[in-house]
């Protein structure tokens, strides 16, 4: 078999199931496929038509963020600091209010700029015109589940949820067998959206086998609210409904009963952890070391970066490895090791992709991202994952390649012309500084 | 008078006490100082030996890290995810004991290197050694606080205590009157101090009117055992010894009672927060806003890079804003300007250096950092202060002059040669895993 592009000369991680490492290992990629993971003398340099030389780095998988609403990277640092709804209802709702699908699809390839510079190969969003972010993960060449946000009231693309149901049909019907971009059914919560809407996602999400994306229990006044509403908790509400499956990814999960937990592992309901937002909107600390304990599945995300305020993974898992730590008071929960699986093959899973990413494998899409360790703040390196969760930054993030392609080499895009995004962002932005009066 | 360096081009933070900000802004340095802070227009280039172009981004001043043990880079995840004990016992003190002179000489020259290229000019350190730290210091040109580490049992570099405080006192003598290093007492902390070496350290920082930092109450476990032995609190005890006062700066204050805070403020005590190194090792949370409202001058600190593991004030102050949001379940505290103080202004205060650094003010020396802001990650950009603290990182500081001197420009560091100083920290990294058994 002809070898499209050889990775080599770095510390390789697979984070498969035996957790196999190499210290001099490559990786061989042939069209989008890996076809073959090992130590470097085992394969053979002669036949590949590229090479990228990790230089003593490490070699993995590409993180994948299980939680964004890429496109509000325009909104990044409008309004912080700020109690959540007059965040919301004076400052974000107006923005989001004047989006278009041409706005959404410039917001989204700046996402996919930023994610790739630091070392994202997958995410999974929710948001509006979410057509514009499927077609600009494509044209940016990352991996990506997507749906369109579903709620009772009116949406300010699609209007009426009826049509919200249809576009998502569409956006199934079209994108389907995409070798990137993949749709999810994704109502908005609990609170934001009835039974019966709610009924509708999961029918549609059943009858293609594809993800049910949802926002559950992000705070204890979220639960409060729907215990007085329908006298239970958020999770046990999703659970009479017949919401819990396998297909359904939870994000948040702030507030949880035990019962709670023990519903979502019977159902092997998906976990997407995002504690910087959490933290920054003020909304508490998830369970993870209970969920994680429980067998519960839990991925890593970032949520949009307006309440973040950035989209790299590498400080998530650093923020997530310590904040449970000092919850619980105990320096020996989350280790480095266990925040890396839920960044990458935990995320695979999480997203129904674990057949094809999150892992270093033969057969598997190659989505793989090389780390620069020569550098100041990385040496020594006694433990690669230690440095990946403790000390590496998304700007370590020397090359990506996704399904095959070489989507970033030495910090350099190859599929986003950045003079011309950062030109026509600026201009956008100056439309909504306006707009908002900042 | 003549313009050795005008950096010219970018938004102006000058975090002086009106918080003045210049939208299209330059500052100007003659020698050591600088001689002028203004709107571009204001500061005529043609006479300026040196321009450095920020290119739209931020000017602003150098971050300050006020609790540092720097040659424990060295150290970087040797050892993470452990019980505390083991961690100090098993690893950290094993390797400390085989330090050396030249070894801490390379460790914080390393330090240097890092804290440079993120945007930091000036670290205030308790370690080993010191000697060695405050040439390291001098020589990659960053400005430093730094004293021996001070306790009851033989230290592993002077032996018993009395050599300790013979140390102390020819460090002051050695380093008065340097430009960039300054001498501080540095008794470890009232735990590990008899109440004699407590007194005799504060009777040389009142002679001399240098600093005295010391550990206080970073633990609840040390706050009990404190309690245990002498009735009462770490700061009650240092109080009851005549420690308390503006030339304390006391770090972590993790385990504080109302009373405590009272006596922090009514001293004028300087706080040092480390949020991650806190987090890491499963310490606690700091009650900065109650600090903070209370009136007590807090200043950030990484601790040492081993305990955290990175030197980057950029994601400390990101921790620190979000930490005590999701703490008090408030999103509106510690909002970004207040973080931004807590690492410039305010450090520089704690550090006994107001009227040095920590802002850009004609009079004052040249410690001055530029941002580079043209990236996905920072484009639009509504609020430089919201970027600083949730967005920038360490690796975006694209230029760095200290004392006058420029350390940095274009991400290259001008006073230290990486790729002698690497393959010098390899070499050690060797040895300690050798040592190590990793």
């Amino acid at each position: 078999m002809s070898i499209d592009l050889l990775i080599r000369n770095g510390i390789v991680l697979t984070m498969d199931e035996e957790d196999r490492k190499f210290d001099r290992g490559a990786v061989a990629v042939s069209g989008d496929a890996i076809v073959g993971v090992g130590p470097e003398e085992t394969l053979a340099a002669e036949g590949a038509a590229r090479v990228i030389d990790a230089r003593g780095g490490i070699i993995m998988p590409g993180l994948i963020n299980t939680h964004t609403h890429a496109a509000m990277t325009l909104f990044r640092g409008l309004a912080d600091d700020l109690p959540l709804m007059e965040w919301l209802q004076d400052h974000i709702f107006p923005a989001e209010a004047r989006l278009d699908a041409d706005k959404v699809y410039a917001g989204t390839t700046l996402a996919c700029a930023e994610m790739i510079l630091s070392g994202t190969t997958c995410f999974c969003d929710m948001y509006l015109f979410e057509g514009a972010v499927a077609q600009a993960a494509r044209d940016a060449g990352v991996r990506a589940v997507v749906g369109e946000v579903l709620y009772d009231f009116p949406s300010p693309h699609y209007g009426p949820i009826e049509k919200g149901l249809d576009y998502t049909l569409r956006l199934i019907e079209k994108w389907r067998d995409d070798p990137l971009v993949s749709i999810a059914v994704e109502p908005h919560s609990p609170y934001l959206c009835a039974p019966d809407l709610l009924k509708r996602a999961e029918s549609i999400s059943r009858t293609h086998d594809i993800p049910l994306v949802i926002h559950v229990s992000e705070t204890k006044g979220e639960v409060d609210q729907m215990r007085e509403r329908y006298g239970k908790t958020p999770v046990a509400h999703l659970s009479d409904l017949g919401l819990l499956s396998p297909r359904l990814i939870a994000c948040h999960c702030v507030a949880l009963t035990q019962d709670d937990i023990s519903l979502l592992r019977d159902h092997n309901v998906k976990v997407s952890h995002n504690p910087e937002s959490n933290m920054k909107l003020a909304s508490g600390i998830a369970p993870i070391p209970e969920l994680l304990k429980a067998g519960v599945c839990v991925a890593l995300g970032t949520d949009g970066c307006s309440s973040n305020n950035n989209l790299d993974l590498f400080g998530e898992m650093d923020t997530a490895a310590k904040l449970h730590k000092v919850n619980t008071l105990d320096p020996t929960v989350l280790d480095a090791g266990a925040v890396l699986r839920m960044a990458t093959i935990d995320g695979a899973r999480a997203l129904g992709l674990g057949d094809i990413t999150g892992s270093l494998e033969t057969g598997k899409r190659a989505d793989i991202i090389v780390i620069d360790t020569d550098k100041p703040h990385l040496t020594p390196m006694y433990h690669p994952e230690s440095h990946l969760v403790y000390a590496v930054r998304g700007s370590d993030a020397a090359a990506s390649v996704i399904n095959g392609q070489v989507v970033m080499a030495d910090r350099q895009l190859t599929t986003i012309d950045r003079t011309a995004l950062s030109a026509q962002i600026r201009e956008i932005g100056r439309e909504i500084r306006e707009f908002n009066g900042n």
